[in-house]
Order: C-alpha cells, then sequence, then structure tokens
C-alpha cells in the first residue's frame, strides 16, 4: 500500500466533474476510430502500459547561465524529490520511475529503495556527474573528465560512473546514462582522436564494470557546455562508442541535441536498423539545448519520433525495448506541472503513432503516392486523442485532468510551507 | 602619472628580446605594402588610435548553465576587476576604457573615478540588469523586467536603468547598453504585440532621463535565456526600436546573438545606411551566444564586418562613431590573456580592412568581376600585419609579445596570492 | 455559370459515401464545442469565407537545380493552368483566385479575363520575373536586377514590373508582388549599400506607376539564388523598404525564406504592429526555401502564424487585410493534389486558431501561467476540425473529401490524353 | 610532349613583370620562417606535389533551380571541357587529373584517354549520375535510384554505376564516387528502413564490380533535391556504409553537406581515426550546398580541415590517401578564373597546415593551454604563403599570378569565337 501525496478523495471528486464529458468523447471518438476498423480499446490498453521516467533534477526550478528563479516549495533532496515525482504518477500513472542523479541524489541506497517502495517508484537509469566539480572532489574537470588528458582525472571520472553503477544496482536500476561535457573551445585546444581514445578507453574500464544485465547509454550532444567541439558530438560519434564497447552499449538520443535542421526521427530509425538504440531523453527545443517542455513547440516532430518506435514495434525488430525518460529544464512553470504535461504529451504521440494505419501507409510507400502516405500520418496525427489519455488514467486511478486536480490538491502550498523558501541569483556568468 | 600594473622594465626587457624580428618584419612588410601604393605608418598610425572597452565581468572566469570553474585569483570587486582591467590596457594600449556593470560594479562613483585615473582608466558604456535578481530586490524578474505584464516590475526595472545612467554620468560614461532577457519560453505565454508595447513604453521612460550628450544602445539576441522567443529578437526588432525612442538611441551589434548562418556584416551595413549603428560586443561562436574569443573561430567575419566600417569611413558616413566593446565568457583561458588576445584579433580584423583598396573594389563591383572583388578582399586579409600590431603597441608602450610579456611579468600569481581562491560549481540546473 | 471541370455529379456521388460518417463527425465536435462555449456554425462560417490564391506555377511539376521529373497531363500554357486551378477551387471552395506570373503567362488580358470568368476564377497578386532571362530580353540579370550597377538593366527590370501592374490592372489584379535574386556569391562583389540604394530607387519607380488601390509586395529571403547575400534577406530589410516607399507598400512573409530556427510568427507579429504585414506565401519547410506542401512538416508552426492573425483580428487591428497565397514546389505529387491538400491545410490553421479562447489566453498571460496559456493554444490545436473543414466545403458545393473526389474523377487521366507528355531533364520551377 | 592552351611565352612573359616582387616576398617569408626553424623550401616543395582534381562539370557554368546565366564560350563536350581543364592546370600546376561525369561526359573511352594524354591530364575518381533522367533511359528515377522501391529501377540504377567503372577502368581511373539524391519530400513517404536496406542491398552490387586497386567513395548531404529526408543524409549513415560495404568502401566529404554549425573538421577526424576517409569534394558555403569557390567565405574552416590532414601525416595514420577534388558551381565567375582561384587556395590551406608546430602545438594540448594552442594554429594561418605558392607553380612551369595570366592569353575570347553562345534559362547543374 502506497503512501499517497495526493488524496484520494481529491482525484475522485475532480474526476467526477469531468466524467461524463469524458465518457462522451471517449463514445465518439471510438465510434470514429472504428470506422477506420481500430478498436480504441486496444488503444486505450497499450496506451495504460506506456511509461516514461522523470528526472529528479527535474522537480526543481531550473535555469540558465545568467539566472535561475526559484518557486515556492523547492525540493531540498532527494526525499523531496521523490515526493514531487510521487505526485506526478499518482496523477498520470504514466510515470512509476525516477532517474537519479549522483552525486545530487547520493544517499544511503537502502533509504532510497525504502522511500521508493513507500511512493510506489522505482529507479531507472542512473546518471553521472562529470561536467561540474563537487566541493571535495580531488581534481577538476574543467579541462575535461574521462577524455581527460590527465589519467588521475580520467580514473578519478571512471570511479565516479562506476560507484553510480554500484548506487543503481542496490536499488534495482539497470542502466547508466553518461553525458559528459568534455570538448574544446578553441580550434587546436585538444587533438581530436587522442581526445577520443582516452574517451573510449575510460568508457571501456566503464563498460567492465556494469552488471550483465545492464545497458550503458552515451547521449550524444552538438555543443555546450563546450562551444567549439564536444567529443560526442553526434549520433555518428554516438554510434561509434556503442559499436566499440559491446552489446550493452547503446545510443541515447535527446531530442534537443542535434544541429539546426536534423531530422531526428531518422537518426533514430537508423540507430533502431543498427541494433545501437538505447532510448530518449524527450523534451522539446526549437534553438538549442531549450529543454522545452516536451511536445510544446513543435509536437509533429515528437509524433514522427513515436511513428518509428510504433514502426519498430510493428515489424516485430529483436531486441527492442528503448528506454523513455524526459530530461527538461523548468524555468517558468511549476515543474511539478511541467513534468504532467509533458508526460501526458508523450504518451499522445505514442496513441497518435498507434492510429496510423500501417498497412495502408506501406502500400502508399511502395506506389509512391507520397500525399497519400502523408495523409496517413497526418490523419492519425490529427486525431484528438485526450480521451484515451484521459480514460488511460481514469482507469489507472490517475486524474481525467491531472494539472487541475493538482492545483486543486493544495500540493505545492503544503510543500511551501513546510520547505524553506529558496532565493534566486544569478548564473555561471558573473 | 598612473600606477602601473606590469614593471615598466618587465616590459622594455620582453620587448628588447623580440625587437630585432619585429623591425625585419615591420620592414619587409612595408616594402610590401609600398608596392601596392600603401604607407605602412599611415596604417600603423591608424590601428594605435583604434581602441576597444574591455567589459568589467571579462575579467572573471565565465562558466555555463551546468559549471564554473575559476582559476587563481579571481577578482573580488570592481577594484580589483579595475586593476586587471588595468594590465590588458598597458600590454596592449588598445583598451583604455572599462565597461561597468550594475549592480556588480556598484560602488561609489568618486572612488571608481579616483580608481579609473590612477590606472589610466576611462569609462565606456554603462550595462544593467535585468536578466536575474539581486537578493533584496522588491519584484523578481522571473517573468520579464521591462516588458513585464506587472506595472510596478517595470518601474522596477526602469528606476535601476536610470540608477546606471546617473553612475555612469558621475564617471564620464556616455552610454547606457539595455540587454534584457524578456521573452517567453512556451507558445502563448506572452501576447507579442502587447509585451513589445509595454517593452517601449518602458524604454521610453529610460531614454527621457538620458542626458543630452549620451546615446541608448539596445542589443538584438535571437535567444537565451528565454527559449520559445525573444522580445529584441533580431535587428529588426532592434532598429524599430531605435527608431521609436529617437535620434540618441542606438542599435548594438553582438556577433554571437543572430540566427544560424546569418550575414552579420550585411546587418552592420543597413544600420549604417539608415544611421542606426550604435557600436559592437564582439566575441565569437560556432554555435550560438557562445561567447568564445574574438576572432578565434571565424576571423574572416570579423574581418568582413571591419570592412563595412572601414567602407563608411572611407564614404564618409556622417555622425558615424560606432562604439567598440569586447563582450565575451572566458571558461577555459586566464580572462586576462584572452582579453589581450581578443584585443589584437578586433585591431587585426581593422588593420586588414584598412588595406583594402577601395578604389579597385569599386572598378571590380562596377564592372561584376566577382572575383577579383573577392581577391581584393582575400589580399588584404591574408597579410601578416602582427607587425603593425606590434609596433604601434610598442610605439605607445605596450608589449611586442603581450601575452608573454603577461606570463613573464607574474602578475597571475602575485594576485592569487592576494585573492582568496574560489570554489566551483554546478549552474543553474541542479 | 461557370464551366466546371470537374463534374457536379462526380462530387455529389462522392459526397454521398462520406455524408453519414461527416455527419456524426460534426455534431459530435458541436458538442464538444458547445461544452467550451463556442457555436460550432459560426466557425465553420468564418471557415468557409476563408480564402487563399493558388499560383499559376503552382500545377506544373517543380524541380529542384539538379532535375525535374514532369508529370502526366503537365499544363501547356496559362489557359491550362486555369483550368488545373479550376479544378482546385471546384473541389476546395477555397481557392477562388489565381496568382499569375509574367512573363510566362503573359497573354491578351481579355482572354485571361474571359477565362476567368469562364471558370468562375479571379486574379490575385502578380508576380513578376528578374530572377532569370527570357529568350529576347536586351539585357542579362545576371549580375542583378532592380539593383544592378547598369542603369539600363535596372531600367528593363523596372519597365517589367510596370507592365506587370498593366496587365493586372486589366484583369482585377489589386496587388504586384516582387520578388527578385539580387545578391551576391562573393564577400567583396557588391558594396552592400550601394547595391540597397539602387533597389531601393528602382522600387520608388515602380511605386510610382502602382494604381491607387494596388498594394505593393517585397519579399524578403535568406538565400538563394544569391549565395553569400541577398539585397532582401530579410524582414528587418524588407519593413524598410516598405517604409522608404510609402502607405501603399506592405511586406510579404514566405515562411520557407527564414534562417535557421528563425521564430516567424513573431516576424508576422512585428509586421502587424507597425502596419506592414502585406501577406503570404505559404509552404512548409524543414532546411531551406523547399517549398514543401503546407502544413506538411511543421503544422503547429503554421497554427501559430494563423494565431496571430486571429489575434490581431480579435484585437481590431485597423487596416488589417493580409494576402493569403499558397507558393511551393510540387515535385513529386500530382500538383493539383499538392494544392488541394495544402489550401486545406491551411483553412485547418485558421479554423483551430478560431478555437483559442482568447478571454482565457489573456487571462494567463497576465496571470503568468505559461503553462496554461500553452495547454490554450495546444487545446485549440489538437482539436479535430477536420469536419468544419469538410462541411463549409459540402455546403459551398466542394467535396467532402477533395483529393479522393479529384482520384475519382479521372481529370487527370483526361487532361494527360490531351495535353503531350514532357520529357524530364534538368531543373527550374517553371 | 602535351599540348599547351596557354602559350609558353605569354606565361613567362607575365611572369617577367612578376619575378622581382615574388623573389622579394620569397626571401623574406624564408627568413621569418627560418627563425621558427621552418625551412621554406621544403614547406615549397610539398605543396608543388599537392593536387586537387578538377571536376568535368566545374568549366561550365553553374546555375541554381531558378536560372542558369550562361558565359561566353561554355564547352560543348568533353573534349572542350579537357581543354578548359588544361588551361586550369598549365597555370596553376596543382590540378593534372580531371573528374568525369557520366552520362554527361560519356564517350569512346580511347579518345578520352588519347585527349588527356595529348594535354597531359589523368583521370580522377568517376561520377555516375541517378539524380535526374536522361533521355532515353527506361526508368525514371523520379522515386528513387539505388533505393527505389522497384526493383527494376534499382538494377538500372546500378547498372549504371557498373558502367562507370568500366569508362573508368579503361581511362586509367581509380574510383567511384556514388551521390544520388534519393530521399523524401513528405514524412511518411518512405519507410527509412526498407529504404536504406535497399540502398544498402545496391551498393553491395556495385561493390562486387569494383576492381581491387579501386575505391568506392559514397558522399552524404543533408538535404537538397529531397527536403524532408535523404538517404545518405550525414557522415553517420555514410560510415555505416563504407563499413556494411568492407575494406574498398570509404566516405567522401563535401564540405557544403552538411547541416548548420557542424564541426566539419571533428568529422574529418573521426573518418580518419575510423579508417574511412575517401576525400572530400572542396567548396564553400555559409547556407547549404552553395557550391561557392574553395576559401571564399570562411577561409579559416578550410584551414582546420588541413589541419586534421597534415595532423595524420604528422602522426603516420597507416592507409591514409584521401583524394582531393572540388566540387563547385561556378554561377557569376569564368568557371576557368574560379577553379584557378581554387586550387589556389585549397594548396594555401594545406601550406599553412603545414607551418603549425605541431611538436609545440601538443605541448600546449597536454598542458591544457587552450589559448596559446589556439594561437599556434593561427599563427600559421595568418602567415601569408602567397610566395610559396607562387613559388611552387613558376618553378613547374605555371604562372605567378595565374588569373592575370589567363586574362592575358585571351583564351577565353578564342573559344567564346569558337564555341556557339549558349542563350540562359531555368537552372541545372550541368
Amino acid at each position: 500500500m502506497t503512501d499517497q501525496k495526493i488524496a484520494a478523495d481529491v482525484i475522485s471528486a475532480e474526476n467526477e466533474k469531468r466524467a461524463a464529458a469524458l465518457k462522451s468523447d471517449y463514445a465518439a471518438l471510438g465510434e470514429k476510430l472504428a470506422r477506420g476498423n481500430i478498436d480504441i480499446e486496444a488503444v486505450t490498453a497499450k496506451v495504460a502500459e506506456f511509461f516514461v521516467a522523470v528526472p529528479s533534477w527535474g522537480v526543481g526550478t531550473g535555469g540558465t547561465r545568467f539566472a535561475r528563479f526559484p518557486g515556492l516549495g523547492e525540493p531540498r533532496h532527494i526525499f523531496d524529490k521523490l515526493e514531487d515525482c510521487s505526485v506526478i504518477n499518482e496523477l498520470t500513472r504514466a510515470t512509476p520511475t525516477v532517474s537519479l542523479h549522483i552525486p545530487w541524489d547520493k544517499t544511503d541506497p537502502k533509504e532510497l529503495k525504502a522511500k521508493g517502495e513507500q511512493l510506489g517508484l522505482g529507479f531507472d537509469a542512473m546518471n553521472s556527474n562529470t561536467f561540474s566539480d563537487t566541493p571535495d572532489q580531488a581534481r577538476s574537470y574543467k579541462y575535461g573528465s574521462l577524455s581527460h588528458v590527465d589519467a588521475a582525472t580520467r580514473a578519478q571520472a571512471i570511479e565516479h560512473n562506476i560507484e553510480c553503477i554500484e548506487i543503481g544496482n542496490a536499488i534495482g536500476s539497470k542502466a547508466l546514462t553518461v553525458w559528459l561535457g568534455d570538448g574544446s573551445n578553441f580550434p587546436g585546444q585538444s587533438n581530436f582522436t587522442r581526445q577520443f581514445e582516452r574517451y573510449l578507453a575510460s568508457m571501456a574500464d566503464i563498460y567492465k564494470a556494469l552488471p550483465d544485465d545492464w545497458r550503458l547509454f552515451s547521449e550524444h550532444k552538438m555543443y555546450e557546455p563546450a562551444f567549439y567541439s564536444t567529443v560526442v558530438q553526434d549520433w555518428g560519434t554516438n554510434f561509434l562508442i556503442a559499436q566499440t564497447l559491446g552489446p550493452k552499449a547503446f545510443c541515447l538520443v535527446d531530442l534537443g541535441h542535434h544541429a539546426p535542421n536534423t531530422n531526428i526521427e531518422m537518426i533514430v530509425a537508423r540507430l533502431i536498423q543498427f541494433g545501437k538504440l538505447g532510448g530518449f531523453h524527450f523534451n522539446d527545443s526549437k534553438y538549442g539545448d531549450d529543454d522545452l517542455d516536451a511536445g510544446s513547440v513543435e509536437p509533429y516532430r515528437l509524433f514522427l519520433v513515436f511513428n518509428e518506435l510504433v514502426d519498430a514495434e510493428h515489424r516485430g525488430v529483436k531486441g527492442f525495448h528503448p528506454a523513455h525518460m524526459i530530461d527538461q529544464s523548468h524555468n517558468v512553470t511549476d515543474p511539478i506541472e511541467s513534468l504532467i504535461s509533458s508526460a501526458n504529451e508523450i504518451r499522445r504521440a505514442y496513441a497518435q503513432a498507434l492510429l496510423v494505419d500501417r498497412v495502408e501507409l506501406e502500400g502508399y510507400q511502395n506506389g509512391n503516392d507520397a500525399l497519400m502516405a502523408s495523409e496517413t500520418l497526418k490523419r492519425a496525427y490529427r486525431t484528438d486523442v485526450e480521451a484515451i489519455l484521459a480514460e488511460a488514467r481514469r482507469r489507472a486511478g490517475g486524474a481525467i485532468d491531472p494539472v487541475a486536480t493538482y492545483r486543486a490538491s493544495g500540493y505545492r502550498a503544503k510543500v511551501a510551507a513546510e520547505r524553506p523558501a529558496v532565493k534566486g541569483g544569478s548564473g555561471g556568468i558573473v
């Protein structure tokens, strides 16, 4: 019996208000889908089984190098964070796991596990940190970590990643995500080849420490914090890493980490085809690694990514089981609300992709009927699947309108009273 | 008699080592230029009179939202910063003014002025800050400052800018630069039109407080810290601001604030043509507002910007006197070295642009001889003008090789001993 | 009584098949909208009055610089093109006007007018061509047209534009669109300022020839066919043109003509605010001026543009009446189908934007509730308005499913039999 | 004894005028380099042995999809093209080979070989064409070639590539370059995975036909002519191709085929490290595949690419011998002049890269001295090596100033008299 942070009667009272409208919308949609030979119940069932992990760092207010403006009731530590994460899951029933970030979430693994069990939460991929220095760290990552020219600094970074595996192992995680800021700010600062050789050697050491049933995710990113070159700059390099390391190594795709105009869904298809898609860091972006809420700026792109995932399922790709995680920075919203909304948007894209008539689509593709192929995707995409999402939540004990229910619950005010206010301030530049 | 932070004998000893080589290079270059009917002495004289302001915030180590890795001897306050700025000017003789940032540099203006005089430094444009909150600020800028929906927040931001003018007025500055982070992270968050109306009204209030001999610089930037829209997002909006406000209002161009692939030199030309080029924040970038050292990544672009400036001088454009300022973030170098190097690069681009044969160029342009027009620019650009730059420095009392001389001086070690070490840490996201 | 290219009984037979489903969907949507206090009939009425012009060049298969692959039944001349355009309008009832391109569509204006009347088509903005040479042209545009260094070449280009006005005047058009390829391929090739001065002087001459009730649209584009600089490179320059020329001059926005990542909807807002939005060339793009079908790649962007247009209507902006035109290149589809589909997508975005609760939105904006402001837009956007679009078509005599009806009509086979087959080869848009 | 298209006495007369200045500049540069322990003669020797192939299509005036504006004396066929190529080599002594494009250059291989020998020209990589249809082609490439859904179309494209190998084999070529336009214009048009599987199978068939001493180059490109997706969209996919095919398969890097902001030199380094760098298509670009003259827009980027090549030589990378080819579109210049200039710029970047003190650089890299590492590259880059380039040309029988000498020779006027004038019109690269 889990400890609910949002009282069940709040949820049911809010659901009560919306039950009739949902019933009507769900029926109308069911009828419409039936005309296209789609069983709405089958879709709702699949949606109900689709989950995405929330990042522990996502429940705190994010910031930029210029400033951070905290909100009320900022979580003080991993236990506060887990409670916030629990709220998201209680309302959406879509986020039963949390992805931790070490060292920020470092604490006694037994306590972590107990707290998770108490809240009904499990633990997804572990995240290490070698992009910033911690107070008592022997060697600085100013000039790199796993690819640093200095062997002792590399050893320290390797050691830290192995520690993340150990913590994760103790709490039931099955994957390690390695993202690092290593790169250069000036042409000539680093020898690209030597730097990558060092990176690969360090990763090989981490790989050796990986339990048999774990996966190692490397994450590519075009730039930032390094502004001339980045060691793992794109999926090409990321693929080389996963291939060099071995069968437990996979590529993680963060939707905001690519060059302008990049066709991300195609990268997803390539990684699936060559057996190296590890999973996702979902978010949205317009310019760079903006870490905006999933689906808030380019929702069709998110759908097209899910179109590839459902296509892979449809084709029965062997060993296909990508990890789904959110990675966002909530600078101007209540982070809990943004994560609720984002989990819904991700499920929305999945539901829409499930509606694609893949037999029809293949026919249009084979007939070079580009217009109808496009229309086949768009017809699925423009279906308003909110009733399916809401019904899936409702049936699982969640909220028909999770943001409204969250607001009605008074949770934020409650934690604001318990947790001390935090002052904002300027970021890294001054 | 100014207080020298780098002993004159250090400079002369270092110059001594390089005097013969410089003499030889300068003579060879002079002979070569003479063949093209260019008098090297005239170029050297113009270069010696070209100055660029350094930003007070530039002498501290910069960072990103992920981390900041301080160096040794970080300046503790504006007086330390002014001493560091003084070092740059003593060695380059190219940076006799400093641009302040309020509130960080806020102190008794009389002391500021006295310190400046002691070090032989003047004060360039003032910079306000409404992109982050200061500890005791009544209202937060989380949702905007000069364009905030709340009138009292706008009033606070206006008041702060007027205070910047007052401080500047007391220390001899003649311009205010307004850059703000206002924008939005979600489609729909702000009404673009209402937001810009509020911005313009706030700026009009600031403009009214401007002394007659001052200029008001507004600065455009495509994105960051706002990631869906930014109020002053490009030069088009910036031009509308300057035109709406009046004759003392001008546009500031930061080289790193544009969309990918933008032809910045053309924007510079347009602003000159329509009388609204206020000046520059020099830096270099590859991806976004990377704030890299000027000329370190795309030196030809910097040259092409200066080509427009020298062309405007050549055409005798009325009222043309843009402000030159550096705005960079030095994350992996000694900031003093980066600023020395950047000041040199900026002068280098200017010197190269002075070598363009503008009569010949105009002939090729009028004859549609694209190849020779291009070659005319490139011939000037590929001239190694280091001897001119070095000779201009030497004659003004600076160093032939300012970075080497700085290293030889032991300045960094000295201030590292005086100023307490600063711990690094993570940026805004965690 | 117009001459129908698609027999009315084909339309009614096809509509018959889909009538019941439409009725059901329309009723369900009506009920759902009513819950949000929206009267579906009011929306359908507004949609039925929304029109977009098709470009005469759009009904021929387009190409790239690498190749063009014609389809069957390519139109041979403007009269064939008008018949094809008529098909689009008969099925969609959304495209009652055609935008001509001179010299390709040049013929006796009386015949043009008569043909238009016969088909029930009117004429939208005229388009001139100075980006390519015509066989018997005295002077080449290789090095520019309206901004050419040679006065006689400029005069020829001015004359051509005036001729376009005269033809347009004779057939009932009320606007001239000027897009030209002038620019440069090498730094130094052109003096930006001199070139723009010449452009402005040429445009002033054209402006003088404009009838009082006409509008002059200038169109900006970042690059292509010029690859280093373009005279009218962005909306900033475009605004300066419209402002310099006078009250009949306006800016045209082609959605594919911007730098990567540009926030186009914000440019639309700025042009509305400063009274210079002339209208649109609708299309979609992922990389550059891809001229893809409207709404096929980034449908939410199209919605956000319409959100600004409906917002301007809502605010009662004085003199607001932008021209709506499609400008696409149909390289792999039947151009008639692509234009049918695109007209629908444009109406779809309009319909969705009409559903935005603007009072609620303003409340969220004023309350800095970014999440709910975003959700307000997205709720409108994700409404499946296809039933509204179909019903508006049906009521006006068009097809419930216009592409299927077009295919059922056999029109393409008919014209393929009448019009000789065309061989493919290297590119060109005409 | 080859047939010279530019009379030797024209070259010597022109060289005579510039001999004294060159001697002086060469001596001054030699002295300066000697101070840094660099022997100018060693550099000049290496430069003299560096060659780059010119593309047969490059000597005709290029165009865009909007227009093509031919010049005087356009080559009518491959024999005219070879004569023009010969002029470039006679003056630069840097371009002894030509890269052919089939079907445009298809003719009796014996005649090709004889003409090459007569002119002193050899043949570099062969280029196939499956991006456009030829008049009597059985099946169209409108919807793809090597990745087409139709097996017979794929077979036709494979056959064409094999024919290119056969022609190449007969004339002494040792490589086939495969670039194709296959992709899609709409989401959904193609199944990414199926399409790539078909592509790989087709390439495997071509690979089988490759002689043992040949190399197969696949070329990636982000977009154009396909505007939603491209089969070989980036180096990641390109690497997978080369790896899948086998040891004779390599990746070709065209400098203009990447996403905005991409760090191309890093891609070059990765391909070298993993043994798959086949070579280059040199050109420059600002926006997309602009095909501008090498080094005309971002010369420092070209230098950074060569910095990687020289670094690989320096490190003694096994099997490292990339092919150097130019691929440009000369729209506004005399193509011969652009190719002369581009060959020089490419040699310039090579010469500058040779000047990098790699021992010093490695020291700075290992010491994390980013500023001095950058300065080490820039010091080499800003060296004006024109005297080295000119001296290398002069010694080999070429021109000190090849463009001026070309103009003095009257070659263009001569061929303009022999070859009929061509009318301009809409675009195409050939």
